[in-house]
């Protein structure tokens, strides 16, 4: 079937203009694709903030199931009024609740997987020509509890659905033109990428690129669904989101990101033995403090230098764990530093071209941006540099690799 | 079992600090009732209007079907931060839609009415200790719609609990302290009924009594369940409404109330032949007017007046007719009084209670209020009046018929 699901957050919907709007955008697509078509909308605005707030002035703590309880009106209004929006327009439509669009969840509350789609009532309404209009962010448990998906949850319906009925393509539509190459709040010559895989999707979103959420991300690729991220403001086609091998473009780097709010630790001349990156872990994931980079280098075959990387909301307590481990290992100190940031480039063409780290270390070298720490994994590479210094090193490394792409194609690797 | 069903209106639960105030009282019932509290709520203060307000907003004719999903959210809410408030005080609590509590309507929307509710999930949680707390207003299709019940719809879905739960009482609080015997505002010496039979119940509320909708009455009725109307300020004794067998003091007169808002029309000399009423209130019923008293006088064996009253509102429209129904009959005049108000006593006990009729136009003579119309029934007697003797006309029947219940015993018959 030619259908179409489509998602439209929170913004999108925030008042009455704006779902009259949204119901005009989705009317277009009707006639565009007349097998069908499906829409995912979020709450409206700061409702789910509203709510939590009342929920939050009742209780510290409230509890999940009553949270679930709670939140999930605020789709369900949004829902009812794009139907209404929809109908005044002229068009048959129909909004369902996510245990009426049969969206099977976890019994698990405030952050349910799903765990089925019957899609017997979607499609047998999508049959009867009507716009189907489903609450995002919400399912059912087996036994009629209502259940919300957690952050990302309102992309995550809509993929699924996607992948359910077997729709070609998912759009998301939000306040950005698509995904692009690097911030262009740093990087002027930034540009909208017009496709990007899965997998490099999922590399920038974890880097703070928040146009999806990494769970969709994921939905899709398992589902093998398109997502097309386009801006709800204008009808420019945005950016496509799909498996690597249906890329019509290899690019060895398709973004650079950023990470600002790091620090750094260092325990320095640690003897080496065995457990004890497990003791010195162990100990920050009881504490809650996440890591992300982790850095162990030998200075000879007696002691390591264990470095690593925390949020730097997070550095005192990590301070405090890597003191205290430092002490029980007779490390001589442990040395930090709360002001540095992680510049990354991600591409899933770096796995078959030579050089590119390389290339990435010499334009930080040329402009004179000293290396802290390295890590790399399959498509990424991140670089620590001090953090006055990242918008330049987004810069410079933004000029050596990423080109506009309408002047490259699938035959050309750059570098 | 010993169980309670208790309401909270709206204006119980508007704001976070009345929710409290409702957890605090519920939970008391707790300790009073340990078999189980079901409490059923509306939505928040003016939720509702706001909800049909961004609805107008986007539509004149907003779908029924639409509107049902949007304003079943305002009592969501408010289950689920009443369940929260009650979990703080460290009650075991939960909350219920429509659908889960088993309240299933007919296939109607914005004024179904309940067809059956399944107690299953409601026993369920009860017996494992649960204060049960259940969205009023709302139910579900047989096939998964939401339904909502319409005006008085939280009164029925709380007494049709009571009744389905074989609960002896349920419990209606409001912001008045019961029922009275006339307007407080006309007359200083009305006072709270402690009991009233369903019927004088009717009777008051579909003359202007408030307290109650009619519909909840004959839910009521129906189950034999006893509706106890009380305050939510305070915990004095409210009216207990039941069936006429059930009372223990017997009166004559239980209330005396009032319409202030008719206007009186009549067609003088209507010749007399058949199919005339039919033909003038078949007229007034297709222009949608409402017609509340009829009076038809014989003049002779050759011609009738006939005399009706309508609300104010109506009263051009019904002139219209009016004339012209005299016009097609050959019928004179047609004449009306814009400024005519109904005075009304009610009691289940003036049916053995000979004289009851002839006091109150004793009444009304001793204080020189001259009555225009009279209409009875069986446990009623109305009179319409000028408007601005309307006052007087409460103060002295109040006087003549109803005194401190406190003073009398089933014994005792007044007059």
């Amino acid at each position: 079937m030619n259908l179409i699901v489509q998602k439209f957050g929170g913004s999108s919907v925030a008042d009455v203009e704006r779902i009259r709007h949204v119901a005009r955008r989705v009317a277009d697509s009707k006639d565009q694709y007349p097998d069908g078509v499906v829409v995912v909308v979020s709450a409206m605005g700061k409702t789910t903030d509203r709510l939590v707030g009342l929920a939050r002035d009742i209780s510290s703590s409230p509890s999940a199931r009553e949270m679930d309880m709670l939140l999930a009106t605020g789709e369900q209004v949004s829902i009812a009024l794009l139907s209404m929006a929809l109908q005044e327009l002229g068009y048959k439509a129909i909004s369902l609740t996510g245990a009426q669009a049969g969206i099977i969840t976890e019994n698990l509350h405030t952050k349910a997987k799903i765990v089925n789609i019957d899609t017997v009532a979607i499609k047998k309404l999508l049959a009867e020509g009507y716009i189907v209009v489903v609450a995002g962010f919400q399912g059912t448990t087996a036994d009629q509890q209502i259940t919300t998906l957690g952050r990302g949850g309102s992309d995550t319906t809509a993929v699924a659905l996607a992948g359910a009925l077997e729709a070609p393509v998912c759009e998301i539509y939000t306040d950005v033109d698509g995904v692009y190459t690097t911030d262009p709040n740093v990087v002027p010559q930034a540009h909208k990428l017009s496709e990007i895989s899965y997998e490099e999707m999922l590399e920038l979103a974890q880097l703070g690129a928040k146009v999806l959420h990494p769970r969709s991300v994921e939905c899709a690729k398992k589902y093998h669904t398109a997502i097309h991220v386009r801006s709800s403001f204008n009808t420019h086609e945005g950016t496509y989101v799909k498996a690597m091998k249906d890329l019509e473009i290899h690019r060895p780097v398709t973004g650079v990101t950023s990470d600002l709010r790091q620090a750094k630790l260092a325990i320095r001349e640690v003897p080496d033995k065995p457990g004890i990156a497990a003791q010195l872990f162990g100990a920050l994931a009881q504490a809650n403090v996440s890591v992300d980079m982790i850095i162990q280098s030998v200075n000879d075959n007696l002691t390591n230098d264990i470095a690593f990387t925390v949020h730097e909301d997070d550095l005192k307590s990590a301070l405090n764990i890597a003191e205290q481990v430092a002490r029980d290992l007779g490390a001589p100190e442990v040395i930090h530093d709360p002001e540095v940031a992680k510049v990354s480039i991600v591409g899933v063409g770096m796995i078959g071209t030579p050089g590119i780290a390389a290339a990435m270390f010499d334009a930080l070298a040329q402009a004179q941006i000293n290396i802290q720490m390295i890590s790399t994994s399959e498509i990424k590479i991140s670089c620590v540099v001090a953090r006055q210094e990242v918008r330049k090193a987004m810069q410079v490394i933004h000029d050596k690799f990423v080109i506009d792409e309408s002047a490259v194609n699938s035959d050309d690797i750059l570098l």
